[in-house]
């Protein structure tokens, strides 16, 4: 099924993070030579996590990808299953909420860096990727499809050229920058409120969490999480307004907010360590990027998070750029190998999937803080479970929809969209035969 | 009223284009060493146009900022007044529609290469700020508050620091593209469908137009425009769908769309130029540019199209940018000079009114092409007149809020929406009554 020029045709693809990686791997497997640059140096030579997010949560949409190139097997065998959200309440209790109380199906919590490690070290030793580390982007020609690259070390520059230009550049992508000054490339980026600070319960403590669970503390305006690692340590996050990070300036009041918000995280973080964290370290931002288009003339095409970055509470970041890769596949077999024709049907067929995502993980952006601690979000919620139970192929909760289905994004929301009527309608009309049967029972009992 | 440091503190203004060399001006005025980098060679030594659209509707805003350095008298010496838009109706007919029936005030055509050349004059010789030609923006240092610029000419780099630096360069702005990697800084670019191309009638055929008027064809979907030149010639744009534009691809299609649409405008023009200019330029993209704020850190501070691009629909992305270098001086006043808190207050106040007058903009791109031939628009005007002339200081239609006042465009903003809502409510009514009439005609007759 590879495209007729496909064993001439020469892509590029900047960046090697998941995303980058993943594609490269995809593109090679259909013939295309490959070349990767990457402006960090190889991580699988250093121990520094770049202060990214050091697990995710890996669904079916991620999966799918990863088996497109033979590797799910393999990462699935170093993930550990979440099968539910574990919350923590504010006052000691705990609820499970399981991701799929119907079908038991699991997200999988994988390490960013091992993951990224396995993915850069299949381009190379499998596909036969060109992989040149240390080389940053700083220069386009959108006319001659070609980039400047510009050594970090070294600082000399190079200027190549390709039949296809991909950038997988990340949320901060220097590509997209270039594309930016192209007329018509609609864009925004909106940072939210919060901010994140990643904290850690060590291996030793590990047990203190029930494992198999992605575990969260909801407290309104701000929340953190935890998620398993293979050594049995986890990775909190903190995600707090901005402010209140501001506010928290000391180790008294540092101390005494973990003791009343968080007193049962508390002691497995560890005091001293949460300390040295919190003081040693600025939050960092999250932010929300959307693209009018993703190519720009026949040769250069944006995927992940350049594309579409999104907040991370949905956990389909990766989820949405590997879904890309599997994407961009499928039209290289639809135009037989036409990159420029697949490069305008990638904007096209994927532009509204991309805002939907982006749309849907904002939205839970609210949900996990604030909702999951309201009695009418979990009434919905126990409806909604009732109601995909009754009819599973018609009534699918949005959150199984968007994590264990390879229904599009877009379709995703509209379900949600018609499902918040139908529950909406239902609620109502519940209270209103309630207040009926009060009013029965009234002028009964007045008789 | 300068700052107590005002005669010690260097500002570099990056972009010599209106709002640059107009805040340099200012700037200087107040005692500040100002050195302005242009990327371009001095306009006043070439003739080129650069493409961008030759004049201008100079109103309110932009004549008090013009006022504040004294050359507001000198400027409208050469302006042309336009007192009403003239509009060619599809059909041979024309309507004039006065811009302030009560107030009879106008707004003034100006050349924007004659502006631009004397505001660069001023600031030299009357300011004595340090104005150099063909030197691009290409390096940052916001720690440092430090700018990298090259010659374009020499290809020669200089890193220059100062106390203040403020970008003025553009839609397109280079100091901008910096400040958007930077954390928490939302930003925006919309482009719409729609692209224009300029035309010209030449001074011999000037008297074709009627005199101190803004010419407007509306046509739907598309529209021209044409403002009058000092030569007797008039600037002319054909604002158009870029698919139009396209299917647009011959010389017969050209005369034959120009003959039917604009009859009265094509012996103005004349075919023969027209077909020259249409086939010889692309038409040029409209983008609106949203930022979440303006300032970064105590030294960076954008102004201008660089800090709110606008679609060019109500003719105030001059007078806005104007205004901002007003505002920027108050604040100087208000602060005793203090440049950190100005450039904070700057973001904090002119936020709000940045994005209110890019939207009246882009309503105003609907306006201008369709709304002005409904005839449901019409009765609004006139009503919206009528009510004007009864309670001239409580009915500020909307077209004089924004280009006879300085009230804040938040509140033109505000003020529309309200008087949309009491407008509506009486076409309400009055329907109602009138089918309340019929109603008890139809019942006497009856009987």
């Amino acid at each position: 099924m590879h495209g007729k020029n496909a064993d001439k045709a020469s892509v590029i693809v900047i960046g090697g993070g998941l995303v980058g990686s993943l594609c490269a791997c995809l593109m090679a497997q259909r013939g295309y030579r490959v070349t990767l640059y990457e402006k960090r140096e190889d991580i699988r030579r250093t121990r520094a996590n770049q202060g990214r997010s050091i697990n995710l949560a890996l669904s079916h949409r991620g999966r799918k990808a990863l088996r497109l190139i033979g590797i799910e097997a393999n990462i699935l065998k170093n993930a550990i299953p979440m099968s539910a959200r574990f919350l923590h309440n504010e006052f000691g209790s705990s609820t499970i909420m399981p991701y799929d109380p119907t079908s038991k199906q699991c997200i999988y919590s994988v390490g960013r860096n091992a993951l990224n490690c396995a993915l850069l070290t299949e381009a190379e030793s499998r596909f036969n990727v060109d992989v040149k580390f240390n080389q940053k982007l700083v220069g386009v020609d959108f006319g001659k499809g070609a980039v400047t690259v510009q050594c970090t070390v070294t600082n000399t520059t190079l200027t190549v050229s390709a039949d296809f230009i991909m950038g997988a550049d990340g949320a901060f992508s220097t590509l997209r920058l270039f594309l930016q000054k192209c007329p018509l490339f609609d864009f925004s980026q909106y940072f939210i409120d919060h901010g994140y600070l990643e904290l850690s319960v060590p291996a030793e403590r590990g047990d203190g969490l029930v494992n198999n669970h992605l575990h969260i503390w909801p407290r309104g305006e701000f929340m953190m999480i935890a998620l398993p690692n293979q050594d049995h340590s986890w990775t909190v996050t903190l995600f707090m307004p901005f402010k209140q990070f501001a506010a928290i300036n000391s180790r008294e009041k540092l101390l005494r907010f973990f003791r009343s918000r968080f007193p049962d995280a508390l002691p497995l973080i560890g005091a001293r360590e949460l300390e040295e964290v919190y003081f040693g370290n600025a939050p960092a931002s999250l932010v929300s990027i959307k693209c009018g288009r993703f190519h720009i003339g026949d040769k250069f095409l944006i995927i992940g998070d350049a594309a579409h970055a999104m907040v991370p509470f949905f956990g389909q970041g990766m989820n949405a750029g590997f879904e890309d890769c599997t994407l961009l596949d499928e039209l290289l077999n639809h135009t037989k190998g036409n990159l420029a024709e697949t490069a305008r049907l990638f904007s096209e067929m994927r532009l509204a999937d991309a805002h939907a995502i982006c749309d849907l993980a904002m939205y839970n952006y609210k949900e996990m803080r604030d909702l999951v601690t309201k009695r009418s979000f979990k009434l919905r919620k126990h409806l909604d479970q009732y109601l995909s139970k009754l009819m599973p192929h018609i009534w699918i909760p949005l959150y199984i929809s968007v994590s264990f289905t390879h229904m599009k994004y877009r379709e995703c929301l509209k379900n949600k969209q018609w499902q918040d009527k139908v529950l909406f309608v239902l609620l109502l009309s519940t209270a209103g035969l309630m207040m009926l049967m009060c009013l029965a029972f009234a002028i009964t009992f007045n008789h």
